[in-house]
């Protein structure tokens, strides 16, 4: 099943996809699609529910995120192209929880902002509590998938001293969604074309079969380390074809247009806004 | 005032010192020391309030962290003692708010931890949403101070690939409290005796006089790259003497004692246990 936030930013309702693409309200259901409920979603039949008129905006699929973890450089093409060696142990970094927007919101970049990038990762959705799990049980652990544009403002993340937050965390810089996509319709996370189009022109294509450490490993190797709780989201990383790598590189400007698919987990369009 | 969050981990209530340092249940009052509550503190007398008995545990005071934002290097002598230039700008990074704890809660290693180490911190909360604030007007969005715990494995910081977030964000990592001390109760944030005892033996000696960056300065600089919600807490650096920098390195070990303090602002006692 496919199941989404809508309404304006702040009091998103649960909703669900029904096979028209219309959405039904959830919320007398469930209050909001976060925390426990994400271990146990419900088992409806989409047309029982009332359709939702018009069209709102969608929101973060997704409630009250925990922690926003990342893992960088884990497409072994990305490596290549990027002349870096393949990671021994998967990268970590987090983003601030407050970057969270609905996937079709608009990304501002922040004043001072002149390196504005774009990565397009499959996310995943922590359902169920996962501490020291092993890789054969860590998929259990999954509430569903969704696709996650990392926005990064590059001279932020590694021209201004230190750790990579401060190029991940601006307000705006982790659109999440349109949908969270439950396990059962996601066949084989290992095997997801993903793509990112800037202006239209095609900038990022990849698959998830040419990650460095798989969705399964990582949320084992995370749980070895800190307890993963429902809601929590996780970036897998990016495929090439960043603004950084490009000879010469590009760069985010207002006016811009990214567009991201993942295979059977829906579209992101995001206009880029100078804030 | 002196306010703080009791009782089982989950289930805390608000409360507030009285002048013999009893708690005071602050139920009635607020729901819970988090978000918008935190922008406008309950001014009441704690006389009035009824006296809790017993003597429960004392949570984190500020409940539902947004993000838990740090400052690395901030500190002139610690900085020197370690042979390293003054940062340009702050140093940032995040810790998981699942590592949040109580002050005086057992601190766990993490399977296979060999490094662990300690870190007295000035923590700073939110009260108000700040975003583009200007030096001169930072303060004015603070709710309190406390002390912090920046807890950290260094193997799982710098041996491990990557970022340090995997090194600084295991369960129970961030001890804060035991109170949130209002600004009026703390006269200058940059003049504060900080430090820190393992098994009753000084480790850490500090001021925040010798902070590199102010609070201030931190809360206007990160608020230029992201908005500072109500709840956000900042831990903004520690002093010279913490296990790494010793010759030879001292790390954690089942059954270690830290007693930390910092002036006006309480105590915290952790007993280190291996998980």
């Amino acid at each position: 099943m496919k199941f989404l936030r809508y309404g304006d930013i702040g009091s998103e309702k649960p909703g669900v996809l029904d096979a028209d693409g219309g959405i039904r309200d959830l919320s007398g259901v469930v209050d909001d699609l976060s925390g426990d409920v994400l271990g146990a979603l419900p088992d409806v039949d989409p047309t029982t529910l009332p359709l939702v008129e018009g069209s709102p905006r969608i929101g973060a699929p997704v409630g009250h995120v925990g922690k926003f973890l990342c893992i960088g450089l884990n497409y072994s093409d990305h490596a290549a192209e990027a002349g870096m060696d393949l990671p021994k142990e998967p990268i970590l970094f987090m983003k601030a929880t407050s970057a969270i927007v609905g996937p079709n919101d608009p990304v501002y970049l922040p004043r001072g902002s002149q390196k504005g990038d774009w990565e397009v990762e499959l996310g995943v959705v922590i359902g169920k509590t996962a501490k020291y799990v092993s890789e054969a049980e860590a998929l259990d652990h999954v509430a569903g998938y969704c696709i996650a544009n990392d926005v990064s403002e590059r001279a932020f993340q590694t021209e201004r001293g230190g750790q990579w937050t401060k190029g991940k965390s601006c307000d705006g810089f982790g659109p999440i969604g349109p949908w969270l996509v439950t396990p059962d319709e996601v066949k084989d996370p290992q095997n997801l074309d993903l793509s990112l189009n800037l202006n239209g022109a095609r900038m990022q294509t990849g698959n998830t079969q040419s990650m460095v450490f798989s969705v399964a490993h990582i949320i084992a190797y995370l749980s070895q380390m800190m307890t993963l709780h429902p809601g929590d989201v996780i970036a897998t990383g990016t495929p090439p074809g960043v603004g950084m790598g490009m000879k010469p590189p590009v760069y985010l400007k207002a006016g811009d247009v990214m567009d991201l698919e993942i295979e059977g987990l829906g579209h992101q369009r995001q206009e880029v806004f100078a804030d």
